[in-house]
């Protein structure tokens, strides 16, 4: 008899389907996409949710955990950059004599996967009749522990229902020899060391095994490795369970192995228990701050979840040498560098309610202000231009050709000439800044950056005969069109980055002059050179029709063919696929938001009619070959009043990640898609805007949705935010920080710590729009 | 000092650039495709090009050998069979103080790879400066064995140019744990067994290092490894070898590592040269059997060589058990299974070339011939329908499922309604026998499976209302269109397997009477049911016009959309992708020959005008979704007298695996393409078609081949055809054999052993075409 205290040895995934993702069976095809999407990680980990105790169809791909930062280079000749997994932590094997029982989940009589965003935890629970003999019911956990993020746990309890045999337990290690060099390895650590990028990884782990509460002496030892045999009984619980912690060293010199023995023993000296409760505890907090509460849409309330849950999981506000990946660390696609997705698709989200996360990643973005100065110098500017993909050492690492569709091998033109990043990291530091009012951040490094990337885009936009300034010869958010000149999105962001550096000079001289002329003579700044900025900002062509507001996307743009997009609704692939390269790039077919986009980050560019007038214009013609795309569209959507089609959107975001029936996440989920998901909910539904003087919320909830509640930070304050449909209210309170003021639909509010502000935002009986 | 002997140590490449192909520097894109054309087969064992002392980008992934018939099964829903790759034995490090000296070739100062199809082989020649303090010459050879196929080898030579330092070299394997469970692995011998399907392997090997000539003693051994280290200095030559023995058994306790052994003990016996020198010799056999020889268009002759290894490379006449997979054994695409292409596109090669190797993959389906039986039955029909995807067991393994360009799941109809398989089957069953005369062969084999595939078709025709037999819900070679009734391909290859089977039922009643009252009381065979098929055959709808001759391709085609493909000209992926599945199914657009297959095969069925009208409407039709259309076109072109659209087909055939800027091969050469490629030259440009009384030949070389040679092998003849363009003249030897007739540009002539027959095949002015 197993007592009900057993089996409640190794905790279990809740029940709230709002807070689980669950699969059962198992589809060898989905299976990459499953791995993605069910990834738990921490910021510093991140590990594929590949199968507790088995392998997959690919009899050769060893499960995948990923160490942020842990970048190797390879080859001299296109060389490329990327992450290199590190060994598989999580191998584990129950044999029978004859060989392992366990091999492949469909060998399993039941099996099935949950994911509980709410713990940050993977569960698994299946049974297993292989062998007549024997009957296994087998529970996993696993986590990598956001209060630690050096360690990940494993937890496997296996309760005998039949069977009187001998079993042997074996766990280990897998692909130790496959991505890194063998430093050493121990019976308790691995030594690592990357082939040229001269870093160091070290993983230290200690596993165990319980036999109905009692340990079980290991029957043999070896590196990273550990087994036992025993003989089963009906009623008996194996319970084993693995810690690992896991050390990253940037100095080839520096051993990364005390360190990783180190957080190991105390994680062995508290006790998974209390590894546990400690992960949970933070996941609370975060979950606390960053929750998004939607009433009415089960779905959509899952959706977004399931953002929340990998955005949390993406950051890691202790390091500031790493960012976040386009695929964070849930899988391989694009090795781990990092795009503008991060500065303008996720750093909203951390700014807002989680802001040491997002200090840090902007700090990533400052110690690689050197790359991005000799990036500049090296194309003739000055200034800064951040790479286009950044890995480690600020180096731009675009690859230079990638494999199309259809096998052909294309060059990637992006890495010389898709240089709005610059303005979208000087972007995402104002926002920062303005929402956090962290001034220190500003002085140390937040200047710094805003001036070098304003003082590129003087130097990079030329004046014409015409005597305005272009900026010829880029690629804009619509990587369609290569080459073009005075792309909208480029030329007013980069006027926005002129005047933010032109108001932070200034700023500067009068409210801490010191620093000015320090940063000044650092910087070789003068101010004859800032006088030519401003000139630069006041003349810079930036092609908006002065009657409809309406903005030309770039040179030449409007005489392109136009092609009806819904003529190419059963199309399966995206538009450059299916009308060639060279067709696409003569017509208007946009790849992802461009003009919208801008309208998304700068509303103030667009005045009256011309918000309206410039999406459904674009809208229309935008054929989303990015999943960056859908949800900057719903923004604007929600924003100009179409619920409904930014609920569209909203879904159309989601399903990349989420379609039971597709399997886009195979290399990783789509973080900053899962970004845009949150951007489109707070700043499209409920209608946020951050304004000098305080907060704005101007609700447009979809049909449906009975209520949204949500948490932000702003400026050292706490808010919750609630709106409630049926009302058209908002309450708004004040958890945290000094009084401000809120305006609502319109109009300001004071808002206190003394008690909630509830205010209707809609009068009765006026037009929703 | 290094005397010339010993840098003629390892023999090295060819120089002859119709004979090789060769690989400059490394480029990370590209290494897959590079891997899967350069790949090194016997038709036992597979092992991809991958370079010999190092990785490539993917930094989890080891090199791969391919052990034919090594199938397994993963899971149980949606249960994938697969070819499961073997431990990678050809791993090798160079290493220095403080971590490997050779890591990845982009290391390497200057990097050649050769494959040398006359060889066999594959070399590759580099220099490594990788420290200032070594510089290195390394020269490596790798080959399949041919003349005993069990057998791969290695060897490598290290030439110091300068540095005096401590070096260590390893040999060992990669990947021991990733596809197979191990069974043991000792110094020289490591046993698998795969998880599912009771197969074992064995792999024994042996490795040894000399320096200057005399053998250095390992410094370590270990599981399959070895090490040296010795101390270099300028002008020393240490040369590397290893020989591997793999054996594989299909029965769970039959070991086969004794087998393996011995077989390396036999290889060390004779040493590496005389495996060499074997190697060579079979070598030169298979291309004095198969060359063709083109003069004046160097670029179709080293497309036809680089077709030519690939198919003589992909089987082996000793194995009954295997066929030929859809990437033979070069890559993992499509799991090694097995599709029509082996009978309608590879046997051909084989019956006119290799009548040995026919025989055996003929076997291979004989010898599973219970299993389409129990398909056919599975699905209330009589007879044999063969898989649609055939592994090692005989049941269907087609997937049910794949993964689209848009990474869409999609249903995988083919397994159940792509029934031609059959009759493609019992085709190649009848070619063999008619050009070989093979009558053993037909009464032990081929009689008993073209009696169970007419039978087949002659249940699964069904009579209706208008009196006609129709076969309703089938999917032809054209696979945009599922479900369609009466498949002009299904259906006339059904009338003509079920001629073909009343003809051996005859033939045999008549010669082989003992025979035919064994095999049809075996088979429940009466007349009754013989006059029902000869009924069917009579009755069954066909769908040509009797005035044109055109055949309508399934029944309503002509009624689909007609889409004009010239105007998709620029999509750079299938058209049903462009055009989405659901538009592509009610269009006219076809994915591959399918009408224009029938003619390629059966061109007794277009009678007059028939054969270029059914060709002008529907090539303009066909989009080549297939690798498999492109050749058949060129085929039917070239008898059309349109010698040069056919080498345009030739040439885009080519290109799918000899493209530098295409990675189509990535999974692995397209085996069929390849074997296409031989049709198009010999049926379509030499105009090769086998008649009952001989062979006849009706040349329509292309424009700038200035003469064609090639041998084929009928009925125990072998013949020398030589096509000379400028005298329009056939030259026929007669190499072995009983005299026969040849018949030349319509007129027979007698051919004897005596003298060469020269004959010109066209009358000065007659017309061309």
């Amino acid at each position: 008899m197993t007592g009900p205290e057993m089996k409640a040895g190794i905790p279990g995934p809740g029940a709230d389907p709002g807070w689980t993702f669950c699969l059962d069976g198992y589809d060898p095809l989905l299976e990459n996409s499953v791995e993605s999407r069910f990834a738990i990680s921490n910021g510093f980990l991140g590990i594929r949710g590949a199968r507790a105790t088995s392998r997959g169809q690919r009899w050769i791909v060893p499960a995948r955990t990923y160490v942020a930062g842990l970048f190797d280079t390879s080859g001299t000749e296109h060389a490329t950059t990327g992450l290199v997994p590190a060994a598989d932590w999580l191998r584990f094997r129950i044999m029978m004599a004859g060989g392992p029982l366990l091999h492949h989940p469909g060998d399993m009589s039941s099996h099935h996967m949950t994911l509980d965003v709410r713990q940050g935890a993977l569960f698994s629970a299946g049974r297993h009749f292989d062998s007549p003999d024997l009957g296994i019911q087998v529970r996993t956990l696993r986590l990598a522990s956001i209060s630690d993020r050096a360690l990940g746990l494993q937890l496997i309890q296996m309760e005998i229902e039949q069977g009187e045999v001998d079993v042997a337990v074996e766990a280990s290690f897998e692909g130790v020899e496959l991505g890194l060099v063998i430093d050493r390895l121990d019976q308790d650590l691995g030594t690592w060391r990357t082939r040229h990028s001269g870093k160091r990884l070290a993983m230290a782990t200690t596993s165990s095994l319980q036999i109905d509460g009692r340990d079980l002496e290991p029957a043999a030892r070896g590196p990273l490795t550990w087994s036992w045999n025993w003989k089963t009984r009906p009623g008996q619980i194996a319970t084993f369970q693995r810690f690992v912690a896991v050390v990253r060293s940037d100095a080839p010199d520096l051993d990364p192995g005390p360190e990783a023995r180190d957080k190991l023993g105390s994680a062995r000296h508290v006790g998974w228990q209390d590894v546990v409760a400690a992960h949970k505890a933070a996941w609370g907090r975060r979950w606390h701050n960053s929750d998004v509460e939607v009433d009415g849409d089960a779905k959509a309330q899952r959706m977004l979840r399931f953002a929340l849950y990998h955005l949390n999981g993406a950051a890691n506000p202790a390091d500031e040498r790493v960012s976040i990946g386009a695929r964070a660390l849930t899988g391989d696609n694009y090795h781990g560098h990092v795009f503008w997705d991060t500065e303008i698709f996720l750093l909203p989200f951390y700014i807002l309610t989680w802001p040491e996360a997002a200090r840090t990643l902007l700090m990533y973005r400052f110690h690689l202000l050197n790359g991005a100065r000799a990036k500049a110098a090296a194309m003739g500017w000055r200034g800064a231009l951040y790479p286009w993909e950044s890995a480690d050492t600020g180096a731009d690492v675009t690859p230079e050709q990638v494999i199309g569709p259809d096998h052909r091998v294309i060059a990637i033109l992006c890495g010389k000439l898709e240089q709005h990043i610059s303005a979208d990291v000087a972007y995402a530091v104002w926002q920062y800044w303005q929402a956090t009012g962290d001034d220190a951040f500003l002085l140390e490094a937040g200047a710094e950056i805003l001036l070098e990337t304003g003082r590129f885009w003087a130097s990079r936009a030329q004046r014409e005969a015409d005597g305005r300034c272009h900026i010829r010869g880029v690629i804009g958010p619509d990587e369609y069109h290569e080459h073009v000149d005075d792309n909208a999105y480029t030329n007013v962001m980069a006027r926005w980055n002129i005047r933010r550096a032109l108001d932070i000079a200034a700023l500067l001289r009068e409210h801490w002059p010191v620093r000015w002329i320090s940063l000044a003579r650092h910087l070789g700044l003068e101010d004859a050179e800032l006088a030519q900025w401003l000139d630069v900002a006041e003349t810079i062509a930036i092609g908006r029709d002065p009657e409809t507001g309406l903005f030309e996307q770039f040179s030449g743009y409007f005489a392109l063919e136009d092609i009806d997009l819904s003529h190419y609704a059963g199309r399966s692939v995206p538009m450059d696929v299916v009308l060639g390269r060279e067709r696409t790039q003569a017509s208007q077919v946009v790849k992802q938001s461009d003009v919208v986009a801008l309208l998304g980050l700068l509303p103030e560019e667009f005045a009256g009619a011309a918000a309206e007038t410039n999406f459904r214009y674009y809208e229309p013609r935008c054929s989303h070959g990015s999943s960056l795309s859908p949800a900057m569209h719903g923004l604007v959507a929600a924003r100009l009043g179409d619920a409904e089609m930014a609920l569209r959107y909203l879904r159309q975001t989601a399903a990349i990640d989420l379609a039971e029936t597709h399997v886009a996440a195979d290399g990783g989920i789509h973080i900053a898609a899962l970004g845009g998901i949150w951007m489109l909910a707070v700043f499209g539904f409920a209608g946020l805007t951050l304004r000098n003087d305080g907060i704005a919320i101007d609700p447009r909830l979809p049909a449906g949705w009975d209520s949204m509640v949500f948490r932000i930070q702003w400026r050292g304050r706490h808010l919750k935010i609630a709106i409630d449909q049926a009302n058209q209210s908002v309450e708004a309170t004040l958890e945290a920080g000094e009084p401000m003021a809120l305006t609502v639909g319109g109009d300001p509010h004071p808002l206190g710590r003394a008690a909630m502000l509830a205010v209707r935002f809609r009068k009765p009986g006026a037009a929703s729009c």
